[in-house]
């Protein structure tokens, strides 16, 4: 039976979506799990009224709430009762085996890096992004913000992650790894790319050489390397990307008749083309490099998310991300 | 009467659209422009056999063609009687007023910086470009990839050129000037942004701190500052949706009859409410901070985009930005 811990507080929708993503995930999952709430006691006992599954949701009260607008090395200080903090410490004491959280993305990175600790070998921990390609299936980006500056000898072990990850959750088996730049050529790059080619070239990872921002979506490789503000400037401007399109489209709408038909059939093709353009879908991604399982999400994720980001906390803790991590890292070269 | 050369060799459609372009910026032109075509002098007449233009465009014979695939450094060096040297060369010595070109841009760039010399005042020159809005409008991004890494007092150079380029080109009077973040919170960014943070609130400029990527499409500030590595990437990633969002709906398209019919519904609206989307139709980009005024366009530049950039040439020249540009680098604190 895999324990998953879930914050169910300070997020957009806190509790209501938690609450009903861990139902949903309860009744669909194909593998044991039980599910920790950490949150407000008197508030989640409302919500589970009826639970449909007792002996399989549990809650542990966390009276304090660590807000999206707190600042997270502050709030992780002075609220120790939060639901992060308790759902960390939690993890740490092997009380759960995984940790699910929507809330403040700062404050989990941080708290996470703090209690857990990092995996030997690792020197930043990193969060990743799967972006949608033009062709199907999607490129992982690492690291999307996690760490704002990077070394060189981080791009190597985001890369080791990155290939474990790919590897073990995706069944990619040789995923090809790239580093962002502004050219393919060997020659292009700032400091950071062009120290880090020469030592991602001697290693066993499967390294292809530089990229540029297009191939992201375009998909010329499986996992793509970058600093964290770069991966984090990308991943937002990502994100607009859908809004803009359907800020365009309303206004296309409002001319008139014709056009509020044929942007109806628009909206309902783009659904239909562009659904694991929204991001909110995909579910949370995993913080990598510390000594547990932690998934991070959005804010404003929909039940559905917090279920994909359970099933894929299960997955992760079946998997032994974490142990083959730590395997890989150990080694000369990280040969993976 | 303003004179501006254009390169008609090196691009994906060279001299093709080059002479097309240069032809209809003529029958255009609101303002008295001559045109200055520097090339394969055989290849051009045979273009212009009917020119009806005479006296207002001309050639200047170019035997060397630099080609996307040259080293720019080394093809400088070595193609002397190329059509982007001898152009620069002629901007140099007062024979031409601006050089517009879509062939190579780090060789345009790089001869640019060598044959003009850059503006006293100016670190780096830069390039912009600009991203349409959620809303109609549009952002100025600077640098999108001159230079691949900046220092802080670089960025505040490029918010005084970006500043002077949005009042006399866009009539912006008083544009705000933010910086690309992974966070809208002063604390938040990488070295160069919070040094440059500092910098920048110091100066006469209407800055308004951090945006994040997002913001770029939806449009939190007029002009976007970041280093040329962040802005590539971006500009890049940017002009790979339209890319993706075409071929999700080609493949829509092909699962049957009512899903083509609804594509080209689709196809139609994206047209009508993306068309600034597609990088091509702006025309090239200026390159700020040269003694001269030098546009730079896409490989793939059509005739209507040679157009719009001799037109951006041609207005550069008559509002001489690059005189603005040194008169407001002279100053104390840079108060434009």
């Amino acid at each position: 039976m895999i324990r998953i811990g879930l914050d169910t507080m300070g997020a957009d929708f806190s509790p209501l979506n938690e609450v009903s993503g861990a139902l949903s995930a309860l009744s669909e999952s194909t593998h044991e799990i039980q599910i920790i709430l950490f949150g407000k006691q008197d508030l989640l006992k409302e919500q589970l009224t009826n639970n449909p599954f007792p002996g399989r949701i549990e809650i542990v009260n966390a009276d304090e709430v660590i807000t999206m607008n707190d600042e997270p090395v502050a709030a992780l200080r002075q609220k120790r009762n939060s639901s992060i903090v308790q759902g960390l410490i939690a993890l740490k004491e092997g009380k759960i085996d995984a940790f699910v959280s929507a809330g403040n993305t700062g404050a989990v990175m941080g708290g996470a890096t703090l209690e857990l600790g990092r995996i030997p070998g690792v020197s930043r921990p990193m969060i990743g992004s799967q972006f949608p390609r033009s062709n199907g299936g999607f490129t992982l980006v690492f690291d999307v913000g996690a760490t704002v500056d990077a070394k060189p000898h981080w791009l190597k072990e985001y890369g080791v992650m990155g290939t474990i990850y790919a590897r073990e959750i995706f069944g990619i088996t040789n995923p090809t790894v790239a580093l962002l730049s502004v050219g393919e050529e060997k020659s292009k790059g700032n400091e950071l790319v062009l120290e880090s080619q020469k030592i991602l070239s001697q290693t066993e990872l499967n390294f292809i050489g530089n990229v540029e921002g297009r191939d992201i979506l375009l998909g010329k490789a499986d996992i793509v390397l970058c600093d964290g503000f770069t991966g984090n400037v990308v991943l937002k401007f990502a994100e607009s990307v859908l809004i803009t399109l359907k800020t365009r489209i309303r206004a296309y709408a409002d001319k008139g008749i014709i056009q509020k038909i044929k942007a109806a059939i628009t909206a309902s093709v783009l659904k239909a083309t562009l659904r694991d353009f929204d991001y909110q879908e995909h579910g949370g991604v995993p913080l990598l490099g510390v000594n547990g399982v932690v998934i991070i999400g959005h804010g404003s994720s929909s039940p559905k998310a917090i279920r994909t980001m359970i099933f894929r906390a299960e997955e992760m803790v079946r998997k032994d991300i974490c142990g083959v991590v730590r395997t890989a890292l150990a080694k000369e070269n990280a040969p993976v």
